[in-house]
């Protein structure tokens, strides 16, 4: 598919200092000639580095990838051939429900950023794109699983709409100029260093409070829930076997069963903290407007392609919240 | 549906004062209460409402829709209930291949006054929203059928790409504080004021020059094409017709048949323009980045719902000719 090798090429992730961006990136560090972290430092830390033992390797630029002056001085500063760099974008809003109150976060942090990284990466001559997208792009549609070419998206969250919208950029973006845009659907992912999330919230809960742990909505909420060391592996193994037949290449990525419920996720949180602690539920299905309260998520694309998840949605809920235990407390 | 009479009703026409937003509003003056035309006039004309003969009876407010605070200002100089308002969304770039070039033109114009429109919608408790979307929001899929449920939305023009985008924003609006939301696809629609679009380019050049007419492309083409009065025919059935029952509705909206090609178009303007005109066509099949050479649009939806057109695309186009001739000459 390509005639440059890994080992000659440039990675750029931008928004490369949060929870998957660090996890990411600690992993391609091992493979690529030279790999650099974008990151505007709202959400994400250059400590994440520190915590998974590869801030030696990485080279960190601050910048604000939705400014397109910015960005371009960012890219400018990096010495490289055009035809050598990858651009993995993974910058967006992470917190749906601030999003869901406040349209101008997520058109500002997950759609801007694409609009800008399209311009720059047009004017720079970048032709290869990698795009951190969503299963919010679906919307609800109760159970009928979603796969890749499902019509009717119908997103009920801001995030979930400029997911989407950023989506539907790059599309026009790959007919003007890119030669390669992969778009990877994650799934609820889990795993360290947590930065949100529902084990996050338990624990700083439980952290608050450890006699208790208050659930949103009634615990009946089914979610598929991918650790992060799978999604990264997803990720590197579509890079190498997609045959970019499509325009662009678009995949679910995320475990083979039908999720995990939020109440079996609060049990296995509350087990991984210890002591005595009592659940309490809350009335209705949805957690907060925005919220997609069950889904069968399609993975059935990818596993054709011939990947698999080590871990099951639960095996990876009971490993996330192990680490994370660990991590916050 | 609805317990409010149209007579009742206040309906705020955003892009008003173009092409297709004159027409609406000169029809829809008839029956309504009161009709606002808001328009930053950068493309539009207040002459249009002169040529349509309605002057007398649309209030018109210039403002920039992209702009929260202007936009705000506009509808707190309406005296109305909230509950008596539609707001019809049709401010858009209409001159798509300008939106390649610039992916900002689409950006502001195409995306940001949705986007506008809903943050103030919201704080102004307007709940009712009708949408001019686009059948550039499929992308190109060569002879399958374009139908309102089809997956794989692969925009190939910023434009395309903006309006995908403002349905989906529109979809989480909806979710939040939407009471209706009617999403009308329009195809390629002509009439008389125009102010872009084939017919009009071809007029233009014959003005310039009578004895050639360059035909972008090789004129094998093929689009359907609708006549305005049939498509504000077409969006006040649907108004009037359909049981919102989606999350929002969405409807393709366009002739019953596959549609004209471009070297008959070209034959039917140089015949309503007279005279001894020689046609040169150009190579392959596409005019120009972001344009789709040829597709198959399905109304079967709308058909269902019990509407039809009183043309087909080639008596549109010669209806139009005769019009945009005599505008333009």
């Amino acid at each position: 598919m390509d005639v440059i090798e890994i080992n000659e090429k440039i990675a750029i992730v931008i928004g490369g200092a949060g929870f998957i961006g660090c996890n990411l990136i600690c992993e391609i560090v091992k493979s690529y000639k030279e790999v650099y972290c974008i990151d505007n430092f709202s959400r994400g830390s250059s400590d994440y580095f520190d915590a998974v033992n590869c801030v030696d390797h990485v080279n960190i630029i601050e910048c604000d990838a939705s400014d397109v002056s910015d960005l371009s001085r960012a890219f400018g500063s990096i010495k490289l051939n055009a035809h050598q760099v990858e651009i993995w974008h993974l910058a967006a809003n992470s917190d749906i429900p601030a999003g869901v109150d406040n349209i101008n976060v997520d058109l500002n942090d997950t759609f801007l950023t694409t609009v800008s990284i399209l311009e720059v990466m047009k004017s720079h001559h970048f032709k290869t794109l990698f795009f951190a997208s969503s299963s919010a792009v679906y919307g609800d549609h109760g159970s009928n699983p979603l796969h890749e070419t499902m019509g009717s998206l119908s997103p009920i969250s801001n995030y979930g709409a400029m997911k989407l919208s950023s989506e539907a950029i790059i599309c026009a973006a790959y007919e003007a100029f890119l030669n390669t845009a992969v778009i990877f659907r994650f799934p609820n992912v889990v795993g360290f260093p947590a930065t949100h999330g529902v084990i996050y919230d338990f624990v700083k809960k439980l952290n608050a409070s450890s006699s208790d742990l208050e659930v949103l909505g009634d615990g009946s909420q089914r979610k598929a829930y991918l650790h992060v060391s799978d999604l990264i592996s997803a990720m590197l193994y579509i890079r190498d076997n997609d045959e970019r037949k499509e325009t662009p290449s678009i995949y679910n990525i995320g475990p083979v069963d039908d999720g995990i419920f939020v109440r079996d996720i609060a049990a296995i949180v509350v087990k991984a903290y210890g002591g005595n602690i009592k659940l309490n539920f809350g009335i209705g299905n949805r957690g907060w407007v925005g919220d997609v309260p069950k889904f069968v998520y399609s993975t059935d694309k990818l596993q054709k392609l011939g990947w698999k998840p080590l871990m099951s949605s639960t095996q990876a809920i009971v490993r996330a919240a192990s680490e994370i235990v660990k991590q916050l407390t």
